[in-house]
């Protein structure tokens, strides 16, 4: 077994501190992976407080992984000692069915294994996240990772980035389209990034002005405030794709009618009251809602290389990990620029 | 001037009721039909009661409409004396916007001309529509209707065939989709007969089990009772399309759950209050809701050829238009199967 620093908590009510655990030894299909970055989704402080119900504990949060391979199982062909490699928002699937198949396992109907809070598919085994030195995966659920990129950068494209790259591309988002993006968090600045570096023509939605510079210098080419009126009204039937990636309460009427004829906006956040949707704004114009789940393991590649040939990674605060606790206060406040990552140097 | 014999309602709070107007004389581009048969569609109610709070008085409902030309203007060529006619539910729209010239004129920008209670696109002169003995329209606004079918059967098309033909035509349903229908009413039984018709495995969804045999005889390969909780536990990620014609409030988020991945449920009726919709309910699967209008000229006209290729026609009560009160009254109720048409020889 393989002695692992992480940090954890023991319950939904404490802070995260040291703790100590141990890894398997890598079978003959898995790779062992010293981890270097681990980035800091939102969604680790929903299930480190328990917010969705399903928390298992003590959890190690962590699934924007990024690290350098140092063991390999006997029948590993993909990797080698000394690769970098990533891992996102899950570790296996069952492989086996109508998702899985067609390589899109984050829909995998069993559900799949998350990286952390979950059970590889033994449903017995709890699987521990990133925030922690060592990680042991399947290489089928592990990705290839270029030297091109700064890696702390890299890290939260593990899961901020394939949660806007796969929408995009199901969508067929290129040049000649209009696409906003609402909201500019952890999501929303990778989607004016990857967007935009797609040729589609960006506006960021705001309702706040001092948000105005970052977005053009992450992509935007305009910028429109959310509490103009005016602003609202010039808007309306502009957009082919909305990309929302709010997760505060808020109302989709007012996006819905910002949509041209057969748009459609995406939504990737998850607000805590669900927002009502008047059929008839959907029904003048043909326009949908629709949400969107992270992405395959296949695509989760594409989108890594994809963003070592066009130079496109996360703005990153680093950070101890003894900081931590303190890293999700600022995020409740929404005081990070986008993404805090671990440096995993720090634990040990 | 044409005097036409017509029923009308003078103010939102009374019947229905005789009134004689004129129409124009048709111009160069125009054909004078004789109307036989006029559909009576749940939206005549509706905008007779000022329900949506735009209603135009004195206003001839009707927009479901089928008659034989008598004349034609001198530039007309495409139709001529003697021929079979449709008009659906506008008859005229800007022509140069960009839904107008992909023929997608049910989405004009400029609203179009509604076939009642609206204007031309003089904006000054008001329509009037098909509880009356004759109409004027421009032949680029007028369908073709075959000699195959009853005509009684044919009205309902304008509206209630085009409405559920066109999105099943636009998200391609076809063999090897799985569809739920929700609502067995005009649009509802159209869509069975449609969806069936077009190869698509038909499943009917309804809380009411007496619609099971005529869901059955109408197409319907399968028939599932909302109430009961296993039955909707069994069709959970079963759907690739789901039509819901429901137009009284009900929760969306029931039906969502019986989406497969990336299934669409097409809403086409506007419930007076909206449902909320959860965002997790969309992302897992990327299901989507969309809406849908009624359909193009050009696609009108598809669907009229191909409901005489293959047979298919509303399912019709036909009454005497001094009976049209007491229509609205059984519909209020339900109790239609499943349009009521109006003889238009009962206004001469």
């Amino acid at each position: 077994m393989i002695a692992t620093k992480a940090y954890a908590v023991q319950d939904a009510a404490s802070p995260l501190g040291p703790w100590n655990f141990e890894r398997r030894e890598p079978g003959p299909h898995d790779v062992q992976i010293e981890i270097l970055y681990c980035g800091v989704c939102h969604s680790d402080i929903h299930q480190v407080r328990n917010e969705w119900g399903n928390s298992i504990y003590p959890m190690v949060p962590g699934h924007e992984i990024v690290g350098r391979i140092t063991k390999v199982g006997d029948h590993v062909t993909k990797f080698k000692v000394g690769d970098l490699a990533g891992i996102g928002c899950f570790v296996d699937s069952c492989r086996q069915c109508d998702p899985c198949k067609s390589g899109e396992e984050q829909y995998c109907v069993t559900g799949g294994a998350s990286t952390y809070n979950g059970y590889e598919m033994d449903r017995k085994t709890h699987t521990y996240g990133g925030y922690s030195t060592h990680i042991v995966t399947d290489e089928n659920y592990t990705l290839k990772v270029s030297d091109k990129l700064p890696l702390d950068g890299v890290a939260p494209l593990l899961c901020a980035g394939i949660t806007t790259y796969s929408p995009l591309r199901h969508w067929k988002v290129g040049k000649g389209h209009k696409v906003a993006v609402v909201g500019l968090g952890g999501l929303g600045h990778m989607a004016v990034k990857l967007a935009s570096s797609m040729g589609a023509e960006v506006t960021m939605l705001s309702t706040s002005p001092s948000k105005e510079a970052d977005a053009r210098r992450l992509g935007a080419h305009h910028f429109a405030l959310m509490t103009d009126k005016e602003q609202v009204k010039q808007l309306r039937n502009k957009f082919d794709f909305i990309i929302n990636t709010i997760s505060a309460p808020h109302d989709y009427t007012t996006y819905l009618n910002l949509l041209n004829l057969d748009g459609v906006m995406i939504c990737l956040g998850v607000p805590p009251e669900p927002s009502v949707v008047p059929a008839f704004n959907l029904i003048m114009g043909r326009r949908s809602i629709a949400g969107s789940l992270i992405g395959g393991i296949r695509e989760t590649q594409e989108m890594l290389d994809y963003c070592a040939e066009h130079n496109i990674t996360s703005d990153v605060e680093v950070i101890n990990i003894k900081d931590i606790n303190t890293a999700y206060e600022r995020m409740l406040k929404g005081d990070v620029k986008y993404r805090f990552v671990i440096d995993i140097a720090s634990l040990k």
